[in-house]
């Protein structure tokens, strides 16, 4: 970690400016953590009215502290308002590497608000410090001690050093995770909130404390990701050494995507783009506070969940048949046991008759015997078992849990696969708890845990993506480009595109036409081109299936008239080849802002947008990646072929996609999106062929 | 109750037969459990081999306690195997109104132990004795002690009587949701696992418990719904007392749907059928025993969740956020709060700029000052505000939680609408839980109960339909139905089918396409018609778009020669009138053996089954429900005129989805399933069309 993070998580000494004696105010709750969680460096209290504070000596200002040679290396902000600003500026002037700064009332209120923050980070800056807020309820390291944080839940929930960081934009949301986590006995090594992220935002400190050896799990609450390329720096950090990031990305209302200008913008949304983002940088989506955390066992236990094929276990039927429902809904798959394990497994439970996975083992599961441990090591031995569940429904008199526990804690000690317990009854699941067991109260809760983690897992498996394509021209152009150009536009990112003229009179149009049939007895389209017109079905402007001169002079003229009627100066048509295709398709961008192009792919035609048969990859991807993704549409036995339909060329789809892909990303300043549709795909072999399309750049 | 059920749950006497002195046996456990939970009838041991078990005094026999005059009202038979229709017999004959059968070895071990099964109910039915079980971990009462239950849970567990029932077929799925409601100090007073359902099942004795004025809540567990009148007469039992049933069905695997044979009854599958029944009859399908058990507290609390629009508050706007997330995941819509209610907050908390919903709430929600009760009041007078969930996220000094907790309670209790608190702190959810407030750890929990509440009372408020549609002459035929009957049956139905004539030459094919073409210029198809050839495409017996009297001819003289070759030997063709829809549905009918007919409607088309863009109906039903149940479309927005194409007659696919429901309905036991795909919808006012239906029927 740099000297900023340092400051702020290790500080030789930290000033408290706006100290308070009252332990429960603002500028007292750090200075009472500080000293109760055995912070080591010096606590300096800044207030001007006090000589005592919290037992510590007070001092008057800042300058008092230079002037005694003790400036510190970070400083906690805990006046209000205008104050902010020029305790900022005395800071930044002493030397102070960072600062936390809690007072609200700067962006999250308005513009006014807005400029004030920019005046904070500048004044910061100019002396060389770095902020965290403002509107911030700070930092905290428990393995050092030092809490720069006032949050209440400290008073509430002691904490303890442990392998987990908490960054967050919210204070509340990083106290919830922490007294999930602490309460179920999990220890938390930093816990950040970071407020309205002027500076040293959420991203950037993950990024800091991604390098942090000890810490396994980092969890993340983002309400926006104003800086993907720290979060992505994190996420790299962590997976270069096994830890994991799960991460919530909070707000994702449907009024984001209503409002976006394309219909690949308006099908994909931001969120898509932050899933697609997430996933192609190894980080774990949860979708609120409980998935946040429940599979944390799971990661700090580090075990290897390989394919995930999950042993379910107990001694109850229904447990069985639930478990199997769930791991269905979860897509987790259950192993099909080795058949040296199904002959094992009828010699240690004689009567059992046909041995099958969800296993029921009425008496073996009272922990008696060693029945269960002899399971389990042949469970252990079977290279087709990954995972294992054990369902206790009901113990009590006649159930050794003790001897439960301990065999199945040194099942996943010696095996290194994964082992979770469900139990309704707190008395079994505190004592599978203390022999490190992960245990869960229902069956739901397990199985989703265990498919969380063996999906993570398999997620940051994944190469991540190089986005370095080679820069080049920027396409020339402003705004939505007409068919000629978007068409020519495309051709030049490597995507086919049906054969076209552009042309000006139905003399022209007929020669194309002529052209473009060639020898053959093909029929073409007739299309009015305008960038002002984007909407030619309305207008009448496109004449499908002309198969004569005649025809197509007819269909040009047609448009030709109703383009100068709609005031276009210079009408022009579009002449095409008919093409049709095995099934239509749709590719297209949305360049996020932020985490760059997002191409999704998916069933095309008029319905495009009722059927949503879609999915969504962040640019750079590569054919392997479209294939994978191409695997979750519902129409994908397509490609195999279906019925009467040979198989699609998902090849040539596929290669459109990457080659949409890179030219999105090296343009993507220039490009806003791309809607091709149809895309037409021919049987295998035949490639694909964009027929409709519409570019849009910026401005 | 009748007689068998007040003896299971009421009994004057309780025979124990295989009593043993040891209480963790199965035949200790219910003397030691109706002795500790106050069962103030007279316990009846029955052991050859003791005088006294567990200080009662034993009985050889049961001929013994008849000799002096103390027959049982109800017997628990705790003897293994063949030992159990001996004592089946004996009680029966004695005149034991009812017995609890714990042996397993039964039905669930094959077809011998099915026979053994048999012959069980037919020796108690002989004698007038009804029977729980075999297999069975028993029934309880905890309101009068009556324990017949031999689970080790109440050995851990403490029972308490209160207002909900738990009837399960299985042991475990029985105690799981007992322990959870138990740990969280809800209140049980029966609980019943029924094992094999071999004469009183899960579904009759639910309806039984459904009687009980005290019981609010009923939860099932069921893997087979094997007697659905029983669960019918529960569901209206409990409805028309304002009582509610949350039920599971498990084992939901893949499998069942992939074995049905025609396309309707493989894309709904049984779990489709359940689905339908459960919602018809107003109850509340859970998933899991967590949703089982989740939104207990507030079936028990019994406000009115009016249509669900819900408030959040929240003294953190991260909260907000993600519960307004989580409610659109949930469907939960938040309240658009009223003027007044605007004005009034804004009087309330001054310098909150635009309250809206969800409400960040700073200060008001720390509990000081009056704040927290005048919000509550401005929302309880609010008639578009119908729940309210308050997040806190973090309490400690400075909060006064008691008051909070004191306040909506009040709220809830004076404006009878349900609140609910999320706090990840057990500290805060204990004050909020001895006020009676329903709390949750999470927000996700949370807003997922009133989710559920809300959406099954509203579910529960639909009119049950009526399934009494009156007979008629059954279809005749076996199997498969040509398409030429196929139609004719559904024509019978009263669903629209395309004009078609069966022709066995082609002459007369001819002659029928200058009938159907009429003055018209249109075209006909003429397709192989032979039940023994349903696949008519792979056999190139499809000939579309025929519009001369040359054409059909030769078409027919096709068919007719394919259908000859493939060993047809009266081959005919359908000659139907080429008809063009707005776009393509597909109708169908899956008669389910024990649910009744589950009708599909759905988009049509060749790729129905990729798709998989369709809603089932569990028959009867009526216009207004097929209505319903087809916003849930994907492609619903073609209803009201998408783009281009105007809007399609909603009213008459959902008459001719009803006429083939009750169609189905009246013949439920001749008709096994209906395939019409496609079927045309045209524009509002111009009606549906079938051109292509298979009709299966049993047999």
């Amino acid at each position: 970690m740099d000297d900023a993070f340092n400051a702020l998580f290790d500080p030789a000494s930290v000033a408290v400016i706006g100290a308070s004696d009252n332990p429960n105010k603002v500028g007292g709750r750090p200075i009472h953590y500080m000293r109760a969680f055995g912070y080591a460096g010096d606590i300096l209290p800044v207030n001007p009215g006090r000589d005592v504070i919290q037992g510590l000596p007070a001092h008057a200002s800042l300058a008092d502290l230079v002037a005694r040679g003790k400036t510190p290396e970070a400083a906690i902000i805990a006046v209000s308002g205008d104050a902010t600003l020029e305790q900022v500026r005395l800071c930044a002037d002493a030397g102070v590497k960072a600062a936390v700064i809690m007072a609200s009332g700067f962006a999250e209120t308005g513009a006014r608000g807005r400029e004030r923050q920019q005046e904070l980070v500048r004044i910061a800056h100019s002396g060389g410090m770095r902020l965290v807020g403002p509107n911030a309820q700070g930092t905290a390291n428990f393995a050092s001690g030092a809490v720069l944080n006032f949050s209440t839940m400290f008073m509430e929930v002691a904490p303890q050093d442990g392998p987990i960081a908490i960054v967050s934009q919210s204070g509340a949301a990083s106290v919830m995770p922490y007294a999930l986590l602490r309460q179920a006995g999990h220890g938390v090594r930093y816990l950040v909130a970071t407020g309205n992220d002027a500076d040293l935002d959420a991203c950037a400190i993950a990024a800091a404390l991604a390098a942090d050896a000890a810490v396994r799990l980092i969890l993340v609450y983002l309400e926006s990701i104003s800086n993907p390329d720290g979060l992505a720096r994190a996420a790299a950090t962590a997976r270069a050494r096994g830890a994991s990031i799960v991460a919530i990305k909070a707000g994702n209302s449907a009024r984001g995507a209503q409002a976006a200008a394309s219909h690949t913008g308006a099908l994909v949304g931001n969120d898509a783009a932050i899933d697609a983002f997430l996933a192609a940088h190894g980080i774990w989506r949860a979708r609120d506070i409980g998935e946040l955390v429940r599979a944390v066992p799971l990661y700090l236990q580090d075990h290897a969940p390989g394919s995930g094929r999950t042993v379910v276990m107990s001694h109850s039927g229904a447990v069985g048949v639930m478990a199997a429902d769930l791991a269905e809904r979860h897509a987790l798959p259950l192993a099909e046991l080795h058949a040296d394990t199904l002959l094992a497994l009828e010699a240690i439970l004689p009567g059992f008759g046909t041995a099958s996975n969800p296993l029921d083992m009425t008496a073996a599961l009272l922990g008696q015997g060693d029945m269960f441990p002899r399971v389990l090591d042949a469970l252990g031995a079977d290279p087709q078992a990954d995972m294992v569940m054990v369902g206790i429904p009901v113990a009590g008199p006649g159930y050794d849990v003790e001897a439960l526990a301990r065999d199945a804690a040194a099942f996943s000690a010696g095996s290194r696969k994964p082992l979770v317990a469900s139990a309704p009854q707190h008395s079994v699941r505190e004592i599978f708890a203390r022999h490190g067991v992960p245990t869960f109260v229902t069956e739901a809760d397990a199985v989703a845990a265990l498919a969380q983690y063996a999906g993570h897992r398999r997620l940051a498996a994944r190469p991540v993506p190089l986005s370095d394509r080679p820069a080049s021209q920027p396409p020339g152009g402003r705004g939505l480009q007409d068919e000629a150009r978007s068409l020519a536009l495309l051709g030049e990112a490597g995507v086919p595109v049906v054969p076209y003229r552009l042309c000006a009179t139905a003399g022209e149009a007929v020669a194309a036409f002529r052209e473009l049939r060639g020898a053959g007895a093909g029929a073409v389209v007739v299309k009015g081109c305008a960038d002002a017109v984007p909407h030619k079905s309305e207008h009448g402007l496109v004449h499908l299936r002309l198969a004569s001169a005649q025809d197509v002079a007819r269909a040009a003229d047609d448009c030709l008239g109703t383009l100068r009627s709609l005031g276009v100066e210079a009408p022009r048509v579009v002449v095409a080849r008919m093409i049709k295709g095995l099934h239509e398709f749709a590719l297209g961008v949305s360049v996020d802002p932020a985490l760059g192009p997002v191409v999704m792919i998916g069933e095309g035609g008029t319905l495009l947008e009722l059927r949503k048969d879609i999915v969504t990859l962040l640019a750079p991807f590569d054919v392997a990646d479209v294939k994978a993704a191409c695997a979750r549409l519902r129409i994908a036995p397509l490609f195999a072929g279906y019925r009467d339909v040979p198989a699609l060329d998902l090849d040539a789809l596929a290669s459109a996609a990457v080659a949409l892909g890179d030219w999105a990303l090296r343009h993507r300043t220039a490009v806003r999106s791309v809607d091709i549709n149809p895309l037409m795909v021919m049987a295998a072999g035949e490639g694909v062929m964009a027929v409709d399309a519409v570019v849009q750049l910026e401005g």
